[in-house]
């Protein structure tokens, strides 16, 4: 098998305008219209990422609560130009959204009618390992990756006892209890697939402990969670250089402005919550102390549609104890942004699994707000940007370097095709 | 002779704003009545900083065409507040900046009284090399650093053939040259004399061939050029940031206000122009590539008086070539982000010294804005903050790791006094 | 009598910052070691302003729950200036603020023990009414006018039955109503004693249709409410000049960061209810249209202390229905903007008491948020600063032409004395 | 004749990018497509403008160095949106510039080839003239309005003996003086044809006295000068707001970033000179004292385009003399700021010129950041946006009321024709 095959990426929430502009990108990619900007590992070093599945390989599919097909999402959200969505719209047309699974305790503000009613928590899986089996050999995959762009959920409990192990979880999905979110079933039915699973939002799904050691026994790679696009990118860049230089953070307010369906659903306070709990460790974590009066707001404001705006007040002491204030003003495109990570986040889980990795990859803490640790008990994640980027580049380096890894199927699928 | 002896550190411009600063820090710490903010060293773990010379070690004397003492000179630069004014005054009037060396050729805008008439070059050098002999005994200091604060000079062509070897060099001050400036007098004295010295200002003087032959033939270390404080500080925190996004800067405009003494020098073209190409060249070899709509403004703007304000506007193209832009507002104080730095490069020059280092020390790059580097034609300079400090923190783990080292006289200097 | 009496200035919430630095400003002003930036009133030509009582016969008295003097609470607001503080201390010293009438139901976040416990509504009254009559025999002054200036009260339906007439509001009063705030009790003893009433907070008081008739009665002067000082003002001022250039406002976010003692109160959600319902329909008004996406946001945020910032951004749409944005960032001091605007309509409405004018006073919309109407029912609020200005200087100028009005005792109060 | 004839508009640079929007928007207008934001008139009371030239009887034409046709030019400036740019494109195809008068010695910076040679001065203004005559039949005109829109002219003395009087300046026209403009050649022609002109540039041409005392003896109302768009626009909005509250302007910082062909030829030093000028004095004759510190930068970058950025810090100083600072961020849109008033100051020149108006229209002073007046030695210019908005609509209400003028041909006119 060569590296030319297709790498299948099968999005939940798969009609919302990150997975719409993920899938434009890659379309205008191929038609060499647009440029490799906003993709990080295209600016890296070629030898680095030779053997990672190429962009143009990348097929789409996926689920969502909205029945409508890629095209007529793409007008929806108004990301794409229109001399780019003239130029892909009949290969946008083409992606049309599989039902959701959806439990309407976990999803707020959102009404669909794209969703698929299963009799139990069993069922809903089955469902879904059907749906990426069916997909694999209709798109001509050589594998699978499942990408979670659903709407946050509510706010759980990872630590319940419920999700304690793979046996205690497959035990309340038997009770089709209710503590089991919809994300839960997605992942629990790609790693039952072998598809390599990427949580690009704050819901805590592939984090409970249940998950992470049903992924290490099938040998299935993870990693998560919350895409790091606007202003938590700029905060892990411009807090370590606070650091560098020893001025002290004495507060750091940073309010958001957004209008897309992201922003809506966020205007449910428990939704907030999540979202806010995956700002809010960044900085302490980075700086070695905690900001008494570090404060984030997010608020839906329609005028912007899928553009945002962040602003940053940070007040910082000096020498001498001398206040002074850096203030930063983000005017950001959500989907621009977050697009490009769900695509490398994609090639990278694939490319981990070719390389015969399994359980959490924390070398992708790049791409995430919170990354997700192996053994979070153990270890610290990492926040400041250039660092994660030095783990990424390290892990890239280390599979660079043995010619035999990562080119093609893995030991495991060899010796499980002999 | 044990670490807790004095350290000479004999500034150029020592009545301006950064060094009544740096010496008021100092007696503020030694009363503890400050904290360590703004010491980026004294943020480190304290095993790597263990051998440098302590804070409270530092004694502080130098030159400036204002006879202004310290007090005096706090009091125009209006820096300190009103308490911190009052606990060291005492200390602070005690420092007399000594007479100047001057040369109206070089020096502009900025009138001053306080001047050392020198009949020739040889003996403007003599004069400065006596001052420094007699501060060090009257002091009781192990060792001097001297560095340059002085307003910044008119730009020269560094490649001159005046300053091509020390031959040259030594030849064109016979000659009593009117190529040769002021820094380049007090800095062929510092090495004459053995005292390592730290160029603070954007002045072309160490950085000429000539000098740093000199320094490698004396064991005396240089560093320099341009302190890293506001904008340029910032821009090297967030352009590898921009880099590790692949987020393509299409332009970028800064624009900077200030009313300070340096502001009233810089409203001088030939000195802006000096500032203005330390500032440039910082962006492209961060990035890799030439933004050709990189315009910096500086501007003389009295209602600030020290404090100091940076405007950016960053334009930047994401994914699908879609344009973002990124503001930054920087509220700060130039003195307050100078004078620690100033600190540092002193400590980190002897300790350099100690170690037997010579020549250009380009650990210490994150401290400037166009570091100097040994072999200015074969390598390239390190401009991203984090990459920077990351030298420094290597050095540093290096001579930590060498528990023989850097703990006392150098060797040189033992086997000289034998 | 002469306009050189005393007129006494009577503040509910007299230990609080702004009272303390309008206090300060005054006895700055008779030092002559201030100048009059931020008095409007000043800033008029002099003929319009001639017969009010002059910044130097101004004298402070007042209640607060805190019984710190208003030197104790100069230093923990931190307003002033060392020099400033010293230069006044001793007679802020001498302001020892009076035990406040409380009621716990309506007062949130601040303890207090400087508390006076009265028996009933009527007893807490006459308390107040004894106060006033005490403190203007005292301190010699010719009228009292009393300035509500305590923390932002619970919102409260101002339409209920109980405020509709001064028959029912006296009625509830003997009744012991809970309806019956503090700041209505306080109102309606200056009433009681003919002094006129200026309400600087968004608590609803004097807006009470009971009050106003009992004021009229009385021949007392009202004004009110929310003094209009950081981002409001600036709204009033901006959003009148986009409504000139036909800019549709199609979003307007505003969001503010303070951490004074006003902030710590407004962290109390019906506090905050109270606060932002004086700052919403402002925009409306001005513009003539509902501004669908006008989002206000107040957060308690301790770096600043009194100071106080703003950050609007504004969407606007314009020809060819093409988005611009306008952003503002104010960074204030809410102190330093509000003292002197309580000390003007302190005098003004003082002035207006000498003219014979009874109720509220229209011509004072220009100091607040939500200017008070004689008819709330038929007219509307002006709220454009510069036509609020052109309201006051058109009643100015009316007083200033008639020679013979407002430049001692009032016609009633001569016919009462004979 | 009634008021559904056509209002001819020739403009002096009609491919610019004001030009060719405010050509557009007039079609968009007559299409219905787009509604009438941006249009000062359109948001006032229709009995003030209801006999007024209609919006959709404007019909375009001009003058330019480059020989685009419009829809060329709109492609070019990329102001439109692609939606709008197709729905117009064939009326602005329709659109084709004669060629300009051109004289190096004025211009620069911009290279053009559609350049009327004409052998003198006289020779010029003739062919200006024809061009005139011809438009006004071909487009079956009741009247022709010029506007200026061409490039900045260098700054020339208006005062020179040159200019004095109608005589001096015939004169040197006779002796094809190179101390007149092409603005003032066009300007003479305009006139000479009874065609009222509006000066949208900083190029002093109708100022100098020779052509308003031309204008008033040919009955032709005149109006400028220097539109006022983006940032001095909310100067003016701004600078009354902080005077209502005594707030003293301590410094005002402007700086301005642009990327369009008006930003090109702002780079050339004697341009930008008649630009900063027009700018300066706004501020202090709101204010009613020096800003010592008012500093204007504009800088030509490309990234934006026809976007313009402008950024404003403001250091204020209120009550006790302590220092705030606002700061202002406008994202705009030169040309859909300006094109909006190209067009109410035609509809207006022309309505004037009903009403028997000639010589220098000073309510017009709202679109404009230096107003021209009638009588510049014993008048000041009102620069407070709101104030200039109250003579406007004052002159409007007088015409309104007079219901026999201003709604057909005027008096001269019809005498003139009989």
């Amino acid at each position: 098998m060569s590296k030319n095959q297709n790498l299948g990426v099968m999005i939940v929430g798969v009609s919302g305008a990150v997975a719409s502009t993920a899938v434009a990108g890659i379309e205008l990619l191929k038609q060499k219209t647009i440029g490799t900007e906003g993709l990080p590992l295209a600016a890296m070093p070629e030898n680095l990422t030779a053997n990672l599945p190429a962009y143009e390989n990348l097929v789409f599919g996926g689920w969502d609560m909205s029945d409508e097909d890629l095209a007529a999402a793409a007008v929806t959200h108004n990301v794409l130009t229109l001399q780019q969505f003239q130029a892909v719209s009949e290969q946008l047309e083409a992606v049309k959204p599989l039902p959701a699974v959806c439990n309407e305790a976990f999803c707020h503000n959102i009404e669909g009618k794209n969703v698929r009613v299963a009799e139990n928590h069993f069922a809903a899986v089955e469902a879904v390992c059907n749906d990426i089996r069916q997909f694999k050999i209709e798109r001509d995959c050589e594998r699978v990756v499942m990408i979670n762009l659903a709407s946050t959920e509510s706010y759980i409990d990872k630590n319940s006892q419920t999700f304690a192990t793979l046996a205690d979880f497959e035990k309340a999905l038997g009770e089709n209890s209710n503590e089991i979110s919809p994300a839960m079933i997605y992942a629990y039915a790609a790693i039952s697939e072998g598809a390599a699973y990427g949580n690009f939002t704050p819901s805590v799904a592939a984090d409970i402990p249940a998950l992470v050691q049903f992924a290490e026994q099938r040998g299935v790679p993870l990693a998560g969670k919350d895409g790091k696009t606007g202003q938590t990118m700029i905060k892990t860049v411009i807090a370590p250089g606070l650091k560098t230089r020893a001025l002290k953070v004495a507060g750091w307010y940073s309010t958001n402005i957004l209008g897309n369906r992201d922003g809506l659903a966020l205007s449910h306070p428990d939704s907030l919550k999540s979202k806010v709990m995956t700002k809010g460790s960044v900085l302490d974590d980075i700086l070695g102390y905690t900001v008494e009066d570090h404060l984030v707001d997010i608020r839906y404001y329609r005028p912007r549609g899928d553009d945002k705006e962040a602003w940053d007040n940070i007040d910082i002491v000096g020498f001498l104890g001398q206040p002074m204030q850096l203030k930063i003003n983000f005017l950001c495109k959500d989907s621009i942004l977050a697009a490009p990570l769900v695509i490398e986040i994609a090639r990278l889980l694939a490319y981990a699994q070719r390389c015969d990795e399994s359980g959490v990859q924390s070398q992708l803490s790049v791409f995430f707000k919170l990354p997700q640790l192996s053994n979070e008990a153990a270890e610290k994640p990492e926040h400041a940007l250039h660092a994660q980027e030095a783990m990424l580049v390290d892990w890239l380096t280390k599979y660079a370097a043995q010619p035999t890894r990562g080119k093609g199927r893995s030991k495991k699928a060899k010796a499980a095709s002999e």
